[in-house]
């Protein structure tokens, strides 16, 4: 998978650099600092989970570029909002300063503010790709869902409230489901809604592997932040406990956490197995979401 | 006016509440500050520039409402963002606590952040209106060209950079004609589009005339800080100059910039007369702007 990644990641940035790249300012700080958020480092694993599943229906990747785009886009601001000192407070992202602190706060809220907007600018506008209006409006409409107060805000809001009390698995499970799964969700539906009618049998079974990665990769996420290190992580190992998060190993323990962590494998592993198109791709991105190191 | 304003207010009001009614999460945080920061108070000027232009072409209510909704939304969360410690630290908004009093920084900061994605769900997905789906891609296109890193947020950016420091009247148009202008325009350009076709011929008088009604509301503005009182006002008089913001009475003396503003209207009102249709509510709304006592 390693290839196909560093491909797709180079894609995705030369595409998101052409966008930038049409902001008359280029030099006022919104535009260096939507540079600097968006492009510096990052796994770019949503973007890549658009690519995969659309390819699964044997589309190109200029058919998925636009979605692919749009998707990092919402995750980048979604980073530079939860860095903010109101919000995480964190001043080390994928090894850089985070946005506010290489600018400044005020800056760093206007970046992120942005950076949404452009999200569906892309969407919209499009750019030499062959996606029909009906298309453009139904992904549209899928990475709004899955960004706003029915997905990712709400999710951020509810993993807000739940700080500093103890929640139950079933909470913490609807946190993760709205503030990371919906956007993991949505790039694999937005890939398979690029195909047209011939995704609508399948998107209920990769809904059900999309909600097993989702999770899959919060709980690995939260078992790298108690095992690794922070020059592992690029972030600071350990910033949930300070902040008093509820996480899996808390709640079930380390071995419990990794034993979840496989249980949810296994259920995107079966969840692809009714699919009668070629899921290694993504039976791929499902082992990494639990073996990742960082 | 004022009739047929405050008849669009309680439409727009009644338009905005069906949409926070399907977010499920009724009692979280985040929907009720989405709530607040959206239905106290507010002029409601853009959605009912939507209407007013709309009607121009003969457009029902119905064919206008989502536009309206959508482009309130965006204006919502960018006084929410505005407000905030890090930018312009108002704790006073419309007679009201601002959002980040009223409940937290964090929540504020998320709320602003799904109020931006609810604007691109309503054009999206509307709800019972007649738009097109050609015509929802472009009201979208307008909408995310307009709020984002080619308009307002643009010109937020450009006024933080100002402050503190003297611009010239050329800059200070600039800032104006991004931050609060672009989304002037965008609101009586999107009223204009969902007439279709026959808008195409009148969009260059509109945009002139949106362009000078933008301009003279924000000197209006400047002129009304320095002139008014908080209580009139909703939030403290003289706040811009305690931010050592530049504004048009500091650049033109109060007389100039009332002169300026009356130019402005003189604009606008020309911009009118080569439109073949009954403009007569566009007159009264740029009267309006530069006469209004808050």
């Amino acid at each position: 998978m390693k290839m196909a990644l560093t491909e797709y990641q180079t894609r995705n940035t030369q595409q998101l650099n052409a966008w930038l790249d049409r902001i008359p300012q280029q030099k006022q700080a919104l535009t260096q600092a939507m540079r600097y958020g968006l492009l510096l480092g990052g796994k770019r694993a949503r973007p890549y989970l658009v690519y995969i599943t659309g390819q699964m229906f044997e589309l190109e990747p200029n058919a998925l570029d636009t979605p692919a785009a749009a998707i990092e886009c919402i995750h980048a601001y979604s980073l530079i909002h939860d860095d903010l000192p109101a919000m995480d407070d964190d001043e080390l992202r994928r090894g850089q300063a985070t946005c506010h602190i290489e600018f400044d706060e005020a800056t760093a809220i206007l970046t992120g503010d942005a950076l949404q907007t452009l999200a569906f600018t892309i969407l919209s506008e499009g750019y030499l790709d062959p996606i029909s209006e009906p298309q453009r409006i139904r992904l549209i409409q899928e990475l709004a869902r899955a960004s706003g107060a029915l997905g990712m805000c709400m999710g951020q809001s509810l993993d807000l409230e739940a700080e500093n009390r103890s929640v139950t698995l079933d909470e913490l499970e609807n946190i993760h489901r709205n503030k990371t799964g919906a956007l993991i969700k949505c790039a694999i539906r937005m890939g398979a809604l690029c195909a047209g009618a011939k995704c609508i049998e399948i998107l209920p079974q990769l809904d059900k592997y999309a909600d097993a990665v989702g999770l899959a990769f919060q709980v690995h996420d939260d078992i790298l932040d108690v095992t690794s290190d922070t020059e592992t992580l690029g972030k600071p190992q350990g910033s949930d406990q300070e902040l008093n998060k509820s996480t899996y190993p808390a709640l079930l323990g380390l071995e419990g956490a990794q034993q979840k962590a496989q249980n949810l494998l296994q259920e995107a592993l079966l969840a692809l197995q009714a699919i009668p198109y070629n899921t290694r791709l993504l039976e791929e991105f499902a082992r990494y979401a639990v073996e990742r190191s960082h």
